[in-house]
């Protein structure tokens, strides 16, 4: 967070701020057998998300990483990248869309991305700082029925697992919407508010399910709202 | 818009922020074909001008880019560019003014250039931080008449594109008024700010006439006087 | 200063808004002799610490910097580096754990690293922006009865000192607590809040004993929270 939002709010807010726990994930190794599934609260089939999540990896370099991946049988229907050039994309079945945008790091990043299937307009935003707008799958709908893991990118329904894709670092408050949130909800979201919450993933009571060795550890996320 | 300044009217002004839907230009590809033009809401003979976007590119590296251009049948009467070397200029009949400022680039930059005939002042302002002045045609006047096109440098009127010039990304939100607007308007803009409205072109009511495949969508811009 | 700081510092805190004196040290050349010992508060048997400093250097190139040694008899108990590649590390009697992070520089950082034995949860922050979070010597305990050091690495105790690795540049503000501090927290004392005090070290009170040529003056700190 910037010296200057951590001073106002600190300042501000002083009643109101406080910091709530949350539960981090730790990748600590490129493997390809690690990874949490999150069960998602209502069926994925959408034509229009908000999908946000806090993430710091030191993985540098030519190396693709995966972010989120929500596959069927026979697709990927939503997936996540780090691109190897360090550029952000994601994938609906077929051909991604790429942004460039700052590299993510080894310090923390928070990061979403919006779609709207009506008018096709795709964006990430980092640290609640929009990307330009692009147009992607104008008229497609997400399919339900596969399962979203983090960690890994499964070429076909929960396996074949590549370690040199898997992700490496911290990854938590995975949080996704079945709507375009506004820019304002987003930056506000950066800024540590704790609504509104995801409908189809909420990080404070979505089920994960992990598989190998993921560390789930829980600190203290700063949040304007706590406290009061 | 930066995080801090987004926070900070966020937490401060809960009770009026919001979002106003906001129509966005999206040129997908590099073309000598795409543009759209803009209709002004008065003649342009201009002895002075605050005209400000919002605009986000991925062109990198040597690459002219053309941000605005106002032509009438012999001139380039008044043409905002991203130099090959990053720079930021204008130009009125003849050569440039240069300024050095941060590149533009894929994340959001809302940009805003100001001049007045009297003192000659001009400069550029980047999310609300004025650039230094420089002193640029004294006494001179914008001349009415022509037109105003987004996308595309006109090497004469309306025709001769080239597409090493064209723009590739998002702009939206352009306006314009025929004085010089304080920093402190123009840091309010930046920040969501709705008023003043332009009186040479408001973006709000501009009539757009689009020029081949120019994608015109509809977003959320951050502002903290909606919903009041 | 960031434009967003002073319109936030300008608007918000003018009437409260102000600077504390603070004591500072100035290692001025590589040497094996200067250093400066730090008395704790308490007993240092630790099983969680914030330490926090604001450090400065400009140390480049391939070096190693000590920025804080505390060694008992037999083992270092817990020393902060930075590394010959730039990286921050940590070291509580034995293999480091090892942090990617933007250099520290000439200009000065305000640094922290946390640590818990009870999740092994360790991270660095840098000017109050999180790194990643890392598993380290979960259930470990630091031992007390050892002796702390600013400016040097003692390869026994309080001896065998590296003019190779030395401190060289300006430290200060070197606070340390027995528990994991909230993020937020840690943001305010990077943004100039003065609380809560360290109740291992406390630099507004600890006693440091000065050994060979280092200088300790006084300069102005930023603090919201001063002439109220």
């Amino acid at each position: 967070m910037s010296p200057a939002v951590t001073l106002f709010l600190m300042v501000v807010s002083t009643a109101l701020a406080g910091s709530v726990p949350i539960k981090t994930l730790v990748f600590s190794t490129a493997t390809n057998t690690n990874y949490i599934e999150m069960i998602p609260q209502r069926p994925m089939n959408l034509t229009a998300f908000t999908l946000c999540m806090r993430v710091a990896t030191e993985l540098s370099g030519r190396r693709e990483v995966i972010l989120f991946a929500y596959r069927t049988g026979s697709y990927d229907e939503l997936n996540v990248w780090r691109e190897l050039d360090g550029r952000l994309s994601f994938y609906m079945v077929g051909d991604p869309v790429l942004f460039k945008a700052p590299k993510l790091g080894a310090l923390q990043t928070h990061l979403c991305v919006t779609w709207d299937s009506t008018s096709g307009l795709a964006a990430f935003f980092l640290d609640g700082k929009r990307s330009l707008s692009k147009i992607y799958r104008k008229g497609h709908t997400v399919s339900p029925g596969g399962r979203v893991i983090l960690g890994q990118d499964p070429d076909f329904y929960l396996g074949d697992f590549d370690k040199h894709q898997n992700f490496v670092g911290e990854i938590c408050d995975v949080n996704m919407w079945d709507v375009v949130l506004a820019d304002s909800v987003i930056q506000g979201m950066f800024a540590g508010e704790r609504e509104p919450r995801g409908n189809v993933f909420d990080w404070e009571s979505t089920e994960l399910r992990i598989n190998g060795d993921v560390e789930v550890a829980t600190r203290e996320l700063y949040t304007p709202e706590a406290d009061v």
